[in-house]
């Protein structure tokens, strides 16, 4: 069974689809009318594990983040040190203070140009992190800043 | 009427109203079962507006802290740069990583002996913080960590 332990390593096809099932997600809330960002954790041979998208809207939650949601979601568990974090956009600060408590060791980003989060925040605590520069990624954000961009300005507490 | 935008002017007895009612919430939440973190959100005027607890034991939910709790509590609301974020217990890199995202500007701590989280990031951030030290709370944290020690590992991430 192939085990994958660095993003870097991991061959192009194998992270797509990975970033594949995110943007599901992200698609997913855009159709219920929600914020398009999606999030899947991936165990160590590449299984999703967990899946979830941005619940502002859906539950008027305001920690309700893509990567929070797709958290919340895989539950109780100890094996987080053994997960990659995948999202369609780069973590706010929320999502990155979350992913160096949970001490994931790796985070797969869809891209960075439309917000970048805490990046930085998040290899200072160790993580491995690759950005795709996703133009589908990219595209469900643009199409979200222009025909709402209230809610997005809330959703990143402008 | 008054208000209170800075913590370090504010009454010593107005600060502990404040921290009385997160405790308020600590105590429920180990009532319950779960780990004895509470806090709640202050308004300028004084007016607690959200409360919430550590939900991690009673819903199951790893992003449950008791800030977070707080918070979702709160809804969905665009003056988060005016209230004051309270904790019975320093905000781990989760929580201080959301009260930078929302922009709390003042964050009141009940004690950081037992636990310190991310407070240089959420000054970093333009946070005011101040510690009260508060016996009340390093006795819950520390009959929470002597009777339920896995709890607290898992919750904080070890």
């Amino acid at each position: 069974m192939t085990t994958y332990t660095s993003l870097r390593d991991t061959p192009p096809k194998v992270l797509r689809g990975w970033m594949d099932a995110a943007i599901e997600q992200a698609e997913k809330s855009w159709s219920e009318g929600g914020i398009p960002i999606g999030s899947v954790l991936v165990d160590e041979h590449g299984a999703v594990v967990a899946r979830g998208h941005n619940m502002r809207v859906q539950s008027g939650d305001p920690t309700a983040h893509g990567e929070m949601s797709c958290i919340r979601s895989a539950g109780r568990r100890r094996d987080w040190s053994r997960l990659t974090l995948v999202s369609t956009l780069s973590p706010c600060s929320m999502c990155s203070g979350t992913a160096s408590l949970l001490r994931f060791p790796r985070v797969l980003i869809g891209e960075n140009r439309t917000f970048q989060g805490a990046e930085d925040w998040m290899r200072q605590h160790g993580a491995e992190l690759l950005v795709m520069d996703d133009p589908r990624c990219i595209a469900l954000m643009e199409r979200m800043k222009r025909e709402k961009p209230d809610l997005w300005a809330e959703d990143i507490g402008d």
